[in-house]
This record gives C-alpha cells, sequence and structure tokens, in this order.
C-alpha cells in the first residue's frame, strides 16, 4: 500500500560532500518563489525524538556502533519523520524534499556496513508504512572530493562519520557503488546527477528542469 | 540459529508492579552465594546507548509516541544489550537473568497498542540475531494491584508509562492477556507466578526452586 496522498515526494541522496543539501535548498526556494506549496526537510531528524536520535547517532562518543542498533535508530527517526512530518505534507497535496531516506539506509547500512538487505527492506518496509518517493535524485560524486567538501563545514561534534569514513575509504566506495546499484534495480524512480564534472550552476539548472517537468505531468 | 553459547538465559516478564525486579534481584543473590556465575540485567537499558534510549523513551515529555517509533527504539537498545552483555555472557557460560526482553515488545507493543505480530516477530528476531530465553518466568498480578505498587517508587521522571496506562486500564488488561496469551504459544519455556494470591517468601521459594532444577537438568 502506498498511502502517500495528492503531493509529489522527492528525496535527494548521496554521499558526503555530494551537494543534496545545497541544491535541497535551492530546490526549495524555487518551488516557493513558483507558488508551489511545498516542504523542506531531512533524515536523520526532522521531528524532536528524531533530532534526539540524530545527536546519539552522529556523536563521536558513541563511537563504533553496531550496524543494526544504528539502523534501528535511523528507522525510529523514519518511523516519526514519517508519520509527523511527510505524510501528513503529502497528504495536504505538498512537494516534499527530503535529504536522505531509505535509500541511504540500503546504501551505508546494506552495501556499506553489509547488514543484509533483505533485513533492511523489511525494516524500511515497517517505518515508512510502504510510502516510496515519486523520485529520487542521486548526486554522484568521488568519494575524495565529496569528504574534502563535508569535512571543511562539519562542525566537530558531528564528525562520527566523516572521522570513520577517512579511515576507511573502502566504505564510502562500497556506499557509492550501492547507491549506482540501487539506480539499476529502481530505474523508474531514480535519476543520477553528476557533481563532480558539473557547475553547481549546470547541476541546478537540471534539478530544476527535470522536477519541473514532473510536476508539470503530473498536473 | 541460537548462538547462545553454554549459558543459562532466564527472563522475567510481567506487568507494572508484578515483582519481577525484586525477584530478580534476590534470584541473582542466590545465585551469587551458590558460586554460579551469573548476570543480572533489565531491558530497555543495559548499555551507555540502551540508557540514553531508556531516557527518551520514558521521559514524559517524549509525549505519546508513534508505537512503532517507540518499538524501534526499544530494538535498537534490545540489539546493543544482546550484543555488548547479553551474548558475551552467555558465551562466558554464565546465567543471565534479564528483566524484560522480547516477550515485553510482543505484549506491550503488540497486544497493547496493536502494532502487527509479524512486524514485532520480525524485529525482535533481527535485534537479537535468533537468541531465545531457556527460561522466562512470567509475574502475573492484577493491573490494578500492580499499579499501586508501581506508583508508590517511580521516579517523576520515568512515569510517562504508569501514567498513560492509569489513564487506560484497557491497555494494562490487554497486555496482561497477551502476556497469557504467549504462554499458551510457548509453553516449553514459560512458567506463570502467581503474585495476587502469594506471599513475597513463596514467590520467592518457587522461583528457587524452579530455577535451581532446571540448572541441575543443564549439569
Amino acid at each position: 500500500m502506498n498511502n502517500k496522498g495528492p503531493g509529489f515526494f522527492i528525496t535527494l541522496e548521496g554521499i558526503e560532500g555530494s551537494g543534496k543539501t545545497t541544491h535541497a535548498r535551492r530546490l526549495f526556494s524555487f518551488l516557493e518563489e513558483a507558488n508551489v506549496p511545498s516542504l523542506l526537510t531531512r533524515e536523520p531528524g526532522g521531528t524532536p525524538v528524531g533530532e534526539k536520535v540524530r545527536e546519539l547517532l552522529l556523536n563521536p562518543e558513541s563511537g563504533a556502533m553496531d550496524p543494526l542498533t544504528e539502523t534501528f535508530l535511523l528507522e525510529a527517526s523514519r518511523r516519526e519523520h514519517v508519520t509527523e512530518v511527510i505524510s501528513p505534507a503529502l497528504q495536504a497535496g505538498k512537494v516534499v524534499i527530503c535529504v536522505r531516506f531509505t535509500d541511504s539506509t540500503l546504501a551505508y547500512q546494506g552495501y556499506g556496513r553489509g547488514v543484509p538487505l533483505s533485513h533492511l527492506h523489511c525494516l524500511n518496509n515497517i517505518a515508512t508504512g510502504g510510502i516510496v518517493p515519486d523520485l529520487t535524485l542521486l548526486f554522484d560524486v568521488e568519494p575524495e572530493v565529496g569528504l574534502a567538501r563535508s569535512f571543511s563545514r562539519t562542525e566537530e561534534k558531528e564528525l562520527r562519520f566523516e572521522k570513520e569514513f577517512l579511515a576507511n575509504k573502502e566504505f564510502l566506495l562500497a556506499v557509492r557503488d550501492g547507491y549506482l546499484q540501487l539506480v539499476k534495480e529502481y530505474p523508474h524512480r531514480f535519476m543520477v546527477v553528476n557533481t563532480t564534472e558539473h557547475s553547481k550552476e549546470e547541476v541546478f539548472a537540471l534539478v530544476r528542469e527535470t522536477i519541473w517537468q514532473k510536476l508539470e505531468k503530473r498536473g
């Protein structure tokens, strides 16, 4: 069942420093200026309980966490996010722009950390109640380029993931490959945007154009 | 797969004020005095991440939480508890005494809050990696008797569940019935102890005798 209502659900995915948050903000401003009712949100977080879970997940003091513990916390945050934020906005007919969603769990915890994908599909499905994005933009970037961008602007207290990734470049390569695998599996909803080779302006022109066409098609 | 090692895994279940924590402590002291290597622990909690999740769950400020969000948080705490505490102790041959485990999730979130049992079996199984108790003691008590006991000693900041239960006695009745349903489904590992009709001393004599027999049988 897909109880997503009359809205349009866009997710932005990609590894650290791929540009997804920047483009999510620009897309949101663009839609607001065009008077399209929209909502901008992100995972993990987006609700009071979700923000507390986010703190727990991103705090370097939490150290190396069991991959399944991490997954359960992410799914708790997601469940709250879906019921409190995403689903009501879609029911109200809004365009929901969400930075990271279920594909992040498949790419990071699945392809990256080795949690069985069957477990993750089960958990994602329970957490979302079957809501699936209408469109997923994958911002693809070379891991080293992305990490360099991300390090320059993330606060120290939220660097747990970045520190781990730096120590283990294989991990980010596996995550990136995981994302590209997901594109092959779900080609109907994925669009890949190469952000290593194109300028920010070029990337955004492409994003804007794609979304505009999709929304016009929806009527 | 049940990778529980050479130890013996005892869980104590029941609604608020049923006496499970009191008897868990007495049982632990009894085994220590008898020089049986033992570990006493509880859910939610038992690890640094688990205690933070416990705070989030029991804080009255968290308000009415979506039942699945609550379940994911409990399973995160359980996963950490199993990998960090329970499984290593069982591998080391200890008797593990745990207050609340997977049956609490089935009774409260399933029979009490209406989360589909199939979801909960899936989540419990992923969180525990298939570890199942060797013996589960269900401390059965009338909800009103139990709540009166529980209210008299719980700290204000941890009263979220008790407050909700008082406002909704049907809920605790459903949980209690759920537990009795689980006894029917898993008779090989459940033992019911009636704590309304028997004195603390009588109850503990029964618990001690049962466990001693089980441990002797194990050799």
